[in-house]
C-alpha cells in the first residue's frame, strides 16, 4: 500500500463529516394546501390510484427514479471485506455520482450478513421503492449466484457494478485503445489478472466480443481447462479461454500479449514484465485504489497505453463512467433488466464520447466528469431496450 | 368516505409523477480533487477509519443523519391493509417533513411481507446506514412486538410513530386544551374510540400522566376486565383503566365526558353523542383522512375545542408536529432509544409553542408549519436524551 498523504486523509474525512448525501423534497412545503396534497388527506388519493393500478408506482412514485445500491461489505475497493458499517462511503460516493451525473436516486443498502439466502430475501423485500438494483462490492463467487437470483425474483434490473460496469467501461477503454494501435478485435492475445467479479465479467464480455486467446489468472494461478479446484464460473471461462494451453505465470502469459488487464484485489506488474509483450501494449491497470503499475514507471517499454482505475492518472478507466448513464436509461425506459445489447450499446457510447480528433494514448475514455458521457449512454442504453422489447409500457 | 373534489385529486396525482422526494449530494462533484475525495481514491481512507473505529459511522456516513421510514403497508392512514406499493407516497411524503421541518435524511423502506419475523431481520440487516428507525402504519397487535423487539436488538432509537408520535401530539393538545378550558389531568373523563397502535399508545401515555378514569373502546366494543378475547397489549390497558367498570356504548362513555379521543380506522361521532359529554368538551376526532365528526358540524353542543389529523382545519393534531423534532433531538444527543422523558418533553415543548396570549378553542396546538415547533421540540428531546444518560457518546 504506498504512502498516504496526512493532510490529503485529514481533509478526505473532515468532507464526510455528517455523510455525503442527503434526502430532499422534491417540491416546497410551505403551504397547506400542499401539505394536504404531499401528506394527508390528499396523499390518500394516490395510495388509492396505487392500490387500482399498481404500475402507476413506477409514475407517482420514487420507484420511478430510484436505484438501491446494495452491498455487504465483502469486497470493498481493495480494501476486501471490511463489513456494512465501513462500505458506506463507498455507496454514498455511488449515490452521490448518480445524482450530479444522471438525476438518478441513489440510496446505500448495506447489508449485516454474508449470507446469500439473508442478502437475496432481504432486497427482495425491500425491493418495492426501488426502480432498479445496483450490487456493489459483494464477494465473488456469491455476487453471481445473488445477481442472478434477485434477477430472476424481481421485476426491476438488477446490475452488479463490479461485474458489468467494469466490463463495459473496459470494453470502451479497448475499443478506443485498438482504434489508436490499428488493431482489431481478431488475433488479440490478452491477459486478465483477477478471476472475481470483474474478472469474470470481463472475460465473459471479451469473449461476446470475439476474442478468444485470453488467459486468466486468480491469485492460485492460471486458469486453464486442467485445474479440478474451480468453482462454476471459473470454470466456465478456464473451459472457454486459453487456446494455448498456457501454463505459466503472468509474466510468462504477458510474453507477446497485447493487452493487461488487472482487476485482482492487488497485485503488481514489474516493469521486466511489460517488457515482454507485443510493441503497442495496452495495460488496464484497474486495481482499486493501487494500480499494479504506476503510469509513470511504463515509460521505455513496449505499453503505449496505460489506464487506471484512479481519478488522479489520465485514462481513468473507471465504472462511472457506465453505471449513472446505464440505469438512467434502464430507467428512462422502464426495462425490467439490463442485458447484453444495453452493455454492448453503454460501452460503444462511451467510446465514441472520445472523438478521432482527440482520440491520443492518455485519452482513450473521457473524463469521469464528462455530462456528455451519461446522456449518451442513458440514450443508448434506453434504445437498446426498447429495440431488445424490455421494456416495461410496452 | 366523503366525496372527493376530481381538480384536487388529478392535481395530486400529477404532484406526484416522478416520486416527491430526492437523494443528493451533500458538496458538488466538480472536480478530480472533489470527485477522489468523494470516490476512489480517496474514499478508501473514510472506509479504512471506520474499521478501525466503527464508531466513525455515528459522524462521518449517513448514519449521523438518517432514518429508515419502516412500513409493510397493513395500516396506511385510514385505508387499512395497502400493501408496500400503495403505501410508498405516505413514506415519502414523511421524509418529505423530515427534511424540510428537521434537516433529517429519511428514506422510505417498504416492506413486501406482513411476518413480524422477516420484517424484524429485515430492518436489523439494513440498519448499518441508518441513524434511527421510524415504523409507521404497520398494524396492530404486530406493531407492538416488531418495535419491542427492534428496540432490543438494534444500538439506535426504534420509534414507532402511530404510537408515539400520536400520542406526544393528543399530550400536548391535552395540556393546552386543559390551560384553555380550567381543568387539570386529576379526575379527568376520557373515551378513547380505537384500541389499535395509536389508541394503545394514547391510554397508556394518559394513565403515565395519572389519568385513569379512561374508556376504551375496539371494534369489537368497550374495553373492560372482564372481556374475554382481549390480546396482551389491549388486556394491559382494560385491566389498568375502566375503574367505574363500564360496559355499554360510544354514547353512553360519552355521558358526562370531558374528553373524546377518536383513533379508530374509521368510526362515527353523531350530534346527539356530542348533547351528552360534560360543558366544555374537548374532541380529538383524528381519524384519517375522515375525521369522527367534522368540525363544522359541532356548533350548538357542549363540545368548546375540537382537533382533528388534517391539515384543512384548524388544530390539526396531527404526528407531523412531533416526529420531525423527535428524530432531529434524538440524532443531535447520539441518543440510543427514545425514552418515555423524550416523549414527555416533545409534549410540553408542542404545547409551549402555543403562548398563553395566543391560546384559544381554534390554536390549541401549533401550525404543523410552523419551523419553531421542531425546533423547540429537537432541543427539548435532546436535553432529555442527555439528562437521562442515552446518548452514544457521554
Amino acid at each position: 500500500m504506498e504512502a498516504r498523504d496526512p493532510d490529503f486523509v485529514a481533509s478526505t474525512l473532515n468532507m464526510h463529516l455528517g455523510g455525503k448525501i442527503h434526502v430532499t423534497s422534491a417540491f416546497p412545503l410551505e403551504t397547506r394546501t400542499q401539505l394536504s396534497r404531499a401528506y394527508t388527506p390528499g396523499v390518500a388519493e394516490v395510495c388509492r390510484a396505487i392500490l387500482k393500478d399498481p404500475a402507476l408506482a413506477f409514475t407517482h412514485t420514487i420507484k420511478s427514479n430510484s436505484v438501491a445500491v446494495v452491498t455487504d461489505g465483502t469486497a470493498v475497493l481493495g480494501l476486501g471485506n471490511i463489513g456494512p458499517l465501513a462500505a458506506e462511503p463507498v455507496m454514498a460516493g455511488k449515490a452521490m455520482l448518480f445524482s450530479e451525473m444522471a438525476s438518478v436516486d441513489a440510496f446505500p443498502i448495506c447489508i449485516d450478513t454474508t449470507e446469500s439466502d439473508e442478502i437475496v430475501r432481504t432486497v427482495e423485500l425491500i425491493a418495492p421503492v426501488f426502480g432498479a438494483i445496483n450490487l456493489e462490492d459483494i464477494s465473488a463467487p456469491r455476487c453471481f449466484d445473488i445477481e442472478e437470483r434477485l434477477d430472476a425474483r424481481l421485476d426491476i434490473p438488477v446490475f452488479h457494478d463490479d461485474q458489468h460496469g467494469t466490463a463495459v467501461v473496459v470494453l470502451a477503454a479497448l475499443i478506443n485503445a485498438l482504434r489508436l494501435t490499428g488493431r482489431d478485435w481478431n488475433g488479440l492475445r490478452v491477459v486478465v489478472v483477477g478471476a472475481g467479479a470483474a474478472g469474470i465479467a470481463c472475460m465473459r464480455m471479451l469473449l461476446a466480443a470475439g476474442v478468444h486467446d485470453i488467459v486468466g489468472f486468480d491469485s492460485t494461478g492460471c486458469l486453464h481447462a486442467g485445474r479440478e479446484d474451480l468453482a462454476s464460473a471459473k470454470r466456465q471461462i478456464a473451459e472457454a479461454t486459453n487456446p494455448r494451453g498456457f501454463k505459466g505465470d503472468v509474466a510468462g502469459a504477458l510474453v507477446g500479449a497485447d493487452v493487461f488487464i488487472g482487476v485482482a484485489r492487488s497485485s503488481l506488474l514489474r516493469r521486466s514484465d511489460l517488457m515482454l509483450m507485443a510493441p503497442d501494449a495496452i495495460l488496464l491497470a484497474l486495481a482499486n485504489p493501487d494500480p499494479e503499475i504506476h503510469p509513470e514507471d511504463v515509460a521505455g517499454t513496449p505499453v503505449r497505453v496505460i489506464g487506471t482505475g484512479r481519478s488522479d492518472y489520465p485514462n481513468q478507466v473507471n465504472n462511472a463512467l457506465a453505471f449513472p448513464g446505464i440505469f438512467r436509461g434502464a430507467l428512462d425506459a422502464a426495462a425490467t433488466t439490463i442485458n447484453a445489447k444495453m452493455k454492448l450499446a453503454a460501452a460503444r457510447a462511451i467510446a465514441a464520447c472520445v472523438s478521432e480528433v482527440h482520440l491520443e494514448a492518455g485519452i482513450i475514455v473521457p473524463d469521469v466528469l464528462d455530462r456528455r458521457v451519461p446522456a449518451a449512454v442513458a440514450s443508448a442504453v434506453a434504445d437498446a431496450a426498447r429495440a431488445s422489447g424490455v421494456t416495461r409500457f410496452s
